[in-house]
């Protein structure tokens, strides 16, 4: 029973730990807790971009189509534009303290100035987002991620230039300008695409969007094709040559850290959760005024008033903690997280980052206006694509299971039934949820707010359902079994009988 | 150099713990990623609190004296008063996971249970801070305290009744019935206060507040009296009877673990610099029709309207960066954390917590108003009291810096002196910054500005400065050493003399 007391990093641990690291040297440090300073920094920074969107102010009498419903969709496309390229940076810094594992005073000050620029993002995204046709904000963001790739690119130089600090293998390498070109290269690519989209704000604002998307997807695209040119034309010899001399050059291609992904992760869950209860401290506590005129000095009359705000908080954040816990319970089994897993990982954190969006619209309209239907399915469908990811992470992991996953939660493990059910539920629930509120229109709040509070019970008694469901068909199969056997034997007595006759 | 690649937890090092974890049975893991995810929403809820503070509306013509000053300080004193209660609960919630080192599903969903009480927290301070005069607000805090008291009580029972979730120690001992009552009047002795509270709010609302403030006291004062009584009387027989009985009791009365204290701290850090953000996010985004009535159009010129706004949140920025910078240093040679040194901790956050107001008094009151001079000097004051309590996390690990402290960072270790220089930056210059204000009242603004832009250069070449006035001070002393042995020298020569003549 002594394994989860080493497994869990207690104080004697941390006390080890330290001893190790300030055997090195007095003044470099291991970069653990930098790494997790900056990880919580830029998830808040990535999640908060989704605040111009929830916030753009719409009456109740307005119907939630035509012009609303456009500004909305743009304002969503600029959303997940600005998260994936915060992704984009914080996949860059991951990559960054890879290669450099200790740091020092110089780049602990370097780090902190690069995640001031990051912190300013959401500033110029809601200058993009209040004012589209003016080029200013998609020049200041563009200029802000051109600022943070330098930044990074001194951190690369410094690194090098006191190579104790740097990853034990390039340290002990002999050509480490390869290395240091390499990790320039990647660094580098999405701030000279933003310092175009700079440029090209001025003159032609459609393009500065189009090369900001480019950096999202250029290191996806540049990694599909060379996965196609493989395919088609065969590993070249070039770079067959060039992996020979370079065995690490593969390491630089690794996925990024399970740890530093869950880190991410967590920062964006945990910020979700505190944006929606800000917004209820802003918008739901009465003015002292009014409740003195209006309701005669009674506050809990005038709370009384907020009812459905109060349903729609605490069904929120059920939505978002469960969500944590199918995410948490997901990465308890991942060994390793690939590309493609990082990436759908990101995706269904965009959606989740989307939530507080969902809770304005279903505190706002539920039961006072028009749109009350379409509110609900706005969230259904957020929901649904957050979970719908998660479900893909898991699938993916699937494909490679030996490398990406635990034994136990493989085809035939102990816990891949559970697992799967787990995943399933809040995909079909909010699916379900979504064509309930399309044939029972006049319910569908009812029907919103009995999904939020039946689920939690569910994932309580998803054990016990996934053991009785697995006996039923075991014994369904086994029944079936037996007949095929019964039928066979019926066949096998009945063909000697036949050959006899 | 092998030795930081164990240290950093990379990939492999994450697979080995997972396996390590699963190893004990399907449905049961290791808490960490849980009480990462705690501690990232407790610290973000406790800080989160500040904001009704902060936004109170002042305007610029008004005094920042009278009453507006009276009740920007009951708004802080009830600040500070539910940031350290939930400290309170966060320390509460460190002791129920030291006792139960595992969980299952159900806890993770009664943990989050807990979560969500806990985020409602800023609402009922909202409410508190609007409507001082009105018994809700406190009673519905106080119901939440309980509430909260109670879910914890049932993760005790069930822990209890599922023993291999338990420690290890506990689940060896022969009466865990003591363990379970001891762990229980732990959490519940906060909830029990606060029901009194809750009940004496509809008679006396002075008597509630102070129960409150028993709440935070309680730990503290208790342990200080049992000290006083050792101090005074000895230790009791009883006392040393039930120590023998019992060496586990001295566990659970071990300070918190260094580590979730880092945690906390880094959430405290990280949401206080988004905060600022936020508020830039709000305020400082030009109205685009104002845009086109006042600026004719010109984006450029209405945001120059808000110069003042853009530097004090690079200020602002910086100050909580390199506080955190500081803490960071820190932390990096404490060994172990103290219960004094905790409680040290959380005042200073308290403060840390405190900077989104100075913030929103500089860019609001900047050049613009009467009350410039007191913006400053309040921004000061707090940047003093969060530096100050953080050098006094120092001073009292130096009292047992055998315990707390790495050998490089004691008396005459290689950094002893560049810690504290570093620790004793802030302090000094914030106080000279606040007497320079006091004396040259014109230049307040751009001494303070002044100060900001300084400070981060400071850092940087501190370790030298340190260095060059090391060697000074040894000079110095070893010139006067020479002056010493020169002059006994010569009284050695005179002497001889002296007694020949």
């Amino acid at each position: 029973m002594s394994a989860p007391r080493a497994a869990t990093p207690g104080p004697g641990g941390g006390a080890r730990k330290t001893e190790l690291e300030l055997e090195l040297g007095s003044s470099t440090q291991t970069s653990h807790r930098l790494l997790a300073y900056s990880d919580a920094l830029l998830s808040i920074i990535a999640t908060v971009m989704i605040l111009p969107v929830a916030h753009t102010k719409i009456h109740p009498d307005q119907k939630l189509g035509e012009s609303v419903q456009q500004l909305l969709l743009t304002k969503i496309a600029v959303y997940l534009m600005t998260f994936l390229i915060v992704t984009v940076a914080w996949a860059a810094h991951v990559r960054l303290f890879q290669v450099i594992e200790l740091i020092d005073d110089v780049l602990a000050l370097l780090n902190l100035a690069c995640m001031m620029i990051i912190t300013f993002l959401p500033y110029t995204f809601s200058l993009m987002a209040s004012f589209p046709g003016v080029p200013f904000g998609i020049f200041l963001f563009s200029v802000c991620a051109v600022v943070i790739g330098l930044i990074q690119a001194v951190i690369v130089v410094y690194g090098f230039y006191h190579p104790h600090l740097l990853n034990q293998q390039i340290q002990v390498s002999e050509n480490q300008n390869f290395y240091k070109r390499h990790i320039l290269k990647i660094i580098l690519r999405g701030p000279v695409l933003c310092f175009l989209a700079a440029i090209f704000s001025f003159f032609f604002i459609p393009l500065s969007y189009l090369l900001l998307g480019l950096v999202i997807v250029f290191p996806h695209l540049s990694r599909f094709i060379t996965w196609c040119k493989t395919k088609i034309v065969g590993p070249r010899e070039e770079e067959e040559a060039s992996y020979s001399l370079e065995t690490f050059s593969f390491y630089l291609s690794e996925p990024l850290s399970k740890e530093r992904v869950e880190a991410f992760s967590d920062g964006v869950y945990a910020i979700v959760a505190t944006l929606l209860i800000l917004d209820i401290c802003e918008d739901n506590v009465p003015d002292p005024r009014e409740v003195g005129e209006k309701f005669h000095g009674s506050l809990l009359e005038a709370l009384s008033e907020y009812g459905p705000n109060y349903l729609a908080y605490f069904g929120s954040f059920v939505t978002i903690g469960l969500l944590w816990f199918v995410h948490h319970s997901l990465f308890l089994y991942v060994t390793k997280a690939t590309r493609l897993m990082g990436l759908l990982n990101i995706l269904s954190l965009a959606f989740i980052g989307g939530l507080p969006l969902a809770y304005q619209l279903t505190s706002e309209f539920a039961e006072k206006s028009h749109n009350e239907i379409e509110a609900i399915q706005v969230s259904c469908v957020i929901t649904f694509f957050a979970s719908i990811f998660q479900f893909a992470i898991w699938t993916t992991a699937l494909l490679h299971e030996r490398e990406t996953l635990h034994p136990f939660a493989r085809y035939g493990g102990k816990e891949h039934a559970f697992m799967f059910a787990k995943l399933a539920l809040y995909p079909c629930v909010s699916l379900g949820a979504f064509f309930l509120t399309c044939l029972l229109s006049e319910f569908s709040t009812e029907i919103f707010h009995l999904m939020q509070i039946v689920i939690p019970f569910a994932f309580l008694a998803l054990r016990i359902f996934v053991r009785i469901s697995l006996t039923v068909i075991k014994s369904v199969m086994s029944l079936s079994r037996r007949k095929v056997v019964l039928l066979e034997e019926e066949e096998a007595c009945l063909s000697p009988t036949e050959t006899h006759s």
